[in-house]
């Protein structure tokens, strides 16, 4: 398994009247936190798509255990649990700096050439790189 | 089982390189679509709040079928399937204009109090009018 | 001159936790607004795209007259002053309900060939559905 | 004058179809930007509106020189050029790693008491800290 951990803090606008961070703008901490994961290891989402590879989104899952508030220093855990098929899993944890578990998510991504549209193997780079955390 | 569909037009700014719809904006979208859903049942939002009631959310939930494109005017059908607890389960069902189902999703929200921040009953309007659909 | 009137409603995630629509926000209505203003003269952005025309943001001008709040039900008059020549500008005046001026903006933007990404002249079927405005 | 740099990252989320970030997203950063900057001096605005102050903006402006792309390293340069009195300007200027200026932007925020929601003057504390770049 292989798990990375970075730091979000919350922005004014990610807020809604209900003084909470919208529950729609999880998902953006996800994207950060998931390719700062991939960066981490030594893979870059944007080299990924220079080469041809996209990877759209299939599923998404969210559950709010606590409110978030505006500035404020979330730690996200990353987990990939499983090496990755044409899908690959990634989990969320997200804690505050008092290290409360407020929220966790959950999202599942394709691998898919640009030119094609088709679905495609993960890169062997990919591979390569996540081949030590599985054995 | 109460359900009513809202129309929605992709923004340019909903969407991402990738040329598709961002897939963190379509909560935005099942927030129209439920807050539609309860206006046509006469119920507002706004004044549910306006009377100390919030509805924070709890679990969110997206499968990603087809891609969704810039300037694409959807159908979102949100089903209520269930009279609400202290909790509120709304499902969501977009179609394009060409009645593809392209994406689905599944919310649910707790009803609270904005005073005290503890959850409550829905409030007896909603029910008044829920209830015809659920005989 | 040309002018034209679009609604829109404010989203709760368009909202920030002073309880007001959050500043950066108003670009997003912006653009609806002169997207449908295009689109009821007879052009469509989307196919402007299609046949290789961009037309990206060069200046964005907004000035916050009165706070718009959760739920509004906005009037965006968007007016075309003159005759668009590689730029083109879109001035946009925001109304209540009640017919309060609450916003008024103003966005440049350029015309630019997708291949090449160099500016060029707007489309000639534009400047057809224009001309009679500015006569 | 006073002065502070930022970095950001874009998000993919940021981007558009046309492959650059929406113009509407640098509100966004702008926010991070000036918060950082009052942070680095000493003040939260959190803290701000924890004892009842809010900035509500007034007026944005925008100026897009060159399109910035998905996973740019940003440098935003905050200036206050000025003692803030009832208003408060903000200027930026964004850098790309190869320090090429690609956008600028200004703001300008009033000081508001959160329970009479009336102007007033910038906190004390605010103008301490602010006068030994003043001098």
């Amino acid at each position: 398994m292989y798990q990375h951990t970075t730091q979000i803090r919350v922005r004014y606008g990610e807020t809604d009247q209900m003084g909470y961070v919208y529950y729609g703008n999880y998902s953006s901490y996800y994207e950060v936190a998931r390719v700062e994961a991939l960066r981490h290891l030594g893979m870059s989402y944007r080299e990924l798509e220079d080469v041809g590879i996209m990877m759209p989104v299939l599923e998404n899952h969210s559950c709010y255990h606590q409110p978030v508030y505006y500035d404020d220093l979330l730690s996200i855990k990353v987990t990939l649990a499983q090496m990755p098929s044409v899908k690959i899993t990634f989990d969320y944890e997200f804690r505050t700096s008092e290290d409360k578990l407020v929220h966790s998510g959950k999202t599942v991504l394709a691998f898919m050439r640009a030119d094609t549209k088709r679905p495609c193997r993960p890169p062997q780079a990919m591979m390569d790189l996540l081949k030590p955390y599985f054995t």
